[in-house]
């Protein structure tokens, strides 16, 4: 079983979100705490832009949870930066624990997975689970310096400038007091897959076995069927990981087309002859922590399914002729 | 409370251990399970050596504990490679779900400690936690290409070749008999420090305030004294590090000058005018899942608290002028 379930229900009592210009110029723009106008926000490099972004999202998440810094048990989180630098640049500002994870673009769904499952067992209260990313710290580790101006190819997606935390708790609400939020009941730990895709600006493909693999198990090992969820959001395969997502698991007998939504689709206005949308760890960071947790707790959606996928790669790896390995954690959020 | 308790006594019933020929000249050399002549351990390239040499922890911390691949539930891995690639690409050759964690140096109690508590918590039975380095993908990645011949100040350190595992299981034995094995009773996760080190060659200095402060914490939370342990085994601080850590520990009235250790000062016969000693995550992942497991099975030690330690640095974040923050988880080992 790669499935555990949570019958505590450690709870997501406030979440905080940031996002760039680009990002706030979409659908998700509104739902978000701090939309930036300027994504330097003010710092002289974009890892340190990064970095101050994480470290909003948390106390952010603190402050909307009605909580203070004291309550915190534990920060989960990670980044795309080499050394996830900006987790611990950013846990270095708290006097709280630290476990930093890496899990690519799956960040967020492994952070939240970690943070209810060690409330559940009892062992902390309330902890932070976060992460985030940058375009232009992304773009000039990975891929190219920006002042080259390297033109891309239509399969690829673009690094989402944001971040979002969710701070996760024992109890309903602030103040000792127990209110309704949505509860985390379960999460799929997730393998990885690799199909063998070496095409570094189609990690979308690279991702979809892998998110395929997830959410077949999580519903096999939970007996539950897909429409079970009035959402399942993966994030970030894009418009066309999305497509690829949807026909891998209606070859096994699983519709999702009707209920699945990808978060890299719905940041930004995609336009496919140019780019498949968004990506990186605060693709999914923003998008759920802002838009899809509000339609929880007005209650146009009360289950949903938040799979994050992430891509395993690294400019060596890929350098030596490797191919790009996937995994996604699934995290199952329910109005219960 | 920074200290988790697991009642349950998740147990370690086998480990696997592999390192290179400069840490196999050493006292640990005959512990392990695997002495490598050669340091590319056949492969092409020292990245995918240092991936080999991980999986064969792996594969033998399984075999060793008397089960095979399809036991085991989880994979909790990470390393000092940029994206974590070693421990990803690890996974990628097993059918069992990876979480994957980044504690630079204290990959291994980190990874050690999240395995307890899901066992703990009865989330899952059998969980492999492993790390490893290699010298020369940490020299290219982190300093410079090995072709320069930079020389290296007194007071670093030399990151190990080498990689170890260790399987943690909710029973004793393999075949489902109850033995007795090393229980893991506690962990104490640390919270980040940063005492303004600059020197990326001085990870020791940088990293000891934060293992001071887990290992003072770990004490006052539980009640324990210090000579509690038979020993207080850390790493990676170096004899400089663990000098300063026995210096820092003192000031606060604890006093380990005669049970503490460190994994960086005995996996090498260090000489200080040259080098402090080992560091990388493979050190401490090498020397206590050989030569301390071994102590523990033998009960020439009965009472271990393993503390790891990571420098959390980058490149990117040293050149950005950043100091070098630390972090120090601990986990407690003992024969009961």
């Amino acid at each position: 079983m790669q499935t555990v379930v949570f019958d505590k229900k450690p709870r997501i009592i406030g979440t905080g979100t940031i996002a760039g210009p680009k990002e706030c110029a979409g659908v998700v723009g509104k739902y978000v705490d701090k939309s930036l106008t300027d994504d330097t926000f003010g710092e002289s490099t974009y890892e340190k832009a990064e970095c101050k972004m994480l470290s909003y999202a948390v106390s952010k998440a603190i402050e909307n949870a009605g909580r203070t810094e004291k309550d915190v048990d534990l920060l989960v989180s990670g980044d795309l930066l080499n050394q996830i630098i900006s987790a611990s640049f950013t846990a270095r500002d708290y006097d709280f624990p630290f476990l930093g994870v890496y899990g690519a673009c799956s960040t967020m769904a492994e952070s939240m997975a970690i943070a209810a499952a060690f409330i559940n067992a009892g062992y902390y209260k309330n902890i932070v689970a976060a992460t985030g990313s940058h375009f232009s710290s992304a773009e000039r580790q990975y891929r190219y310096p920006l002042e080259l101006g390297n033109t891309r190819p239509p399969q690829a997606q673009w690094t989402v400038t944001g971040a979002g935390g969710a701070f996760i708790s024992y109890m309903g609400g602030g103040n000792g007091k127990k209110i309704n939020a949505p509860a985390i009941t379960m999460a799929t730990f997730g393998k990885v897959v690799d199909f063998g895709i070496t095409d570094v600006n189609n990690m979308g493909a690279a991702m979809c076995p892998s998110c395929a693999h997830t959410l077949l198990t999580h519903l096999t090992e939970t007996g539950r069927s897909a429409d079970y969820y009035d959402l399942i959001v993966t994030g970030d395969l894009g418009a066309l990981g999305s497509r690829i997502l949807k026909d891998l698991t209606w070859e096994k007998g699983v519709d999702i087309a009707d209920n699945h939504v990808d978060c890299g689709e719905i940041i930004y206005n995609v336009i496919e002859d140019e780019f498949q949308g968004g990506s990186g760890a605060g693709c999914s960071a923003v998008v759920f922590n802002s838009y899809i947790m509000d339609k929880l707790k007005t209650g146009a959606l009360n289950r949903v399914l938040f799979i994050a996928t992430g891509a395993l790669l690294s400019t060596v790896s890929s350098g030596q002729g490797e191919s790009i390995p996937g995994i996604a954690h699934a995290v199952a959020i329910e109005n219960i």
